[in-house]
């Protein structure tokens, strides 16, 4: 009755709820309870779509707001990695490309070609779409951080130095978020939230 | 230092992260955890990135993605609407209307007033893209109580007349969903988990 190709999508969008139940490291903004992937993809989205003029080039918005909701479907199977953690490789391992496959390729081929695609090039972070998709994922959790009083940097005694060499990045999507950002990195060393040493 | 549109445009993304809080009746697949409105936003969006081709009519997807991740946000000040509760119009309230301007009114003007018109046009339901958005809302709680064994249709004892009332406008986004939509209805009354009377 229905095509093949609309019941693999209906697979697909079922699999995906598994995201819910992801939670990461870092916590909702002035709040002790974690953030799940769902929740970040979405902020991340809206993030995308308020910030995208501060660019440093021209993007592609649609693109890079399909990026922030699938960067982190992988973790379904390969699960979250903390991006302080110094035991792990944080990106692109053979667990998350083999759970790409498994994911997106539930849905038709062609599809999935294109999720897996823009899946890899968010992973590869070359295009100015993923320079600035990989800004807003390392700008949410700065912002939750400095909003809870330390966040995760103080739970895992992560350094200014640490933090400064991580969110640089951001300058690769905006200069002009980076400066942002930057303010708030030195607030929280000012604020004692975030150490120097 | 910053411009104050950067910083008002700050203001939005941290107001908007209270939407994490707000339940849902309807729970997560195959679950008894409540699904909240950023999980939910997340998911219509996933749904119309994959969906799309479906539409009755070509439509403009990244309008229909930002529609959908705001669809919501209005219920930071108003509350989530029960759609089978008999004693409250589910749309456009006064307070909703007061909320979007509130919580978009953070934004700069430019910004405030596209978000706000994208609200209200996914409010109206006339053109395509509201059209599909509004399909997306309704497909995703049927997915949901499908797998739940009923869920929200035991619970609160709605009808199947209730249930393909409301389910119908999916057929204005896509004939090819509503198809599918009504197989899932039908099954879950051969089922015994939506009860005919």
């Amino acid at each position: 009755m229905h095509s093949v190709e609309l019941l693999q999508q209906l697979d697909f969008i079922k699999e995906i709820d598994k995201i819910k139940y992801i939670q990461r490291r870092t916590k909702l903004f002035g709040s002790d309870r974690n953030e799940n992937d769902a929740e970040h993809s979405w902020h991340l989205a809206m993030m995308t779509i308020v910030l995208a003029e501060h660019s440093n080039e021209p993007i592609d918005v649609l693109k890079v707001v399909k990026m922030v909701l699938i960067h982190d479907i992988v973790e379904i199977d390969a699960g979250d990695t903390f991006i302080y953690d110094e035991n792990k490789d944080h990106s692109n391992t053979d667990e998350e490309r083999a759970a790409a496959n498994r994911i997106f390729g539930l849905l038709p081929k062609k599809q999935s070609e294109e999720l897996i695609g823009i899946w890899e090039e968010f992973e590869a972070g070359k295009t100015q779409e993923a320079k600035f998709a990989r800004a807003m994922d390392r700008l949410e959790p700065l912002l939750q951080n400095a909003s809870n009083n330390g966040g995760t940097w103080k739970e895992f005694d992560v350094s200014y130095n640490k933090v400064y060499e991580k969110k640089q990045v951001i300058e690769d999507g905006s200069t002009i978020i980076w400066d942002l950002a930057k303010g708030i990195i030195n607030d929280s060393v000012e604020k004692g939230i975030l150490s120097k040493d």
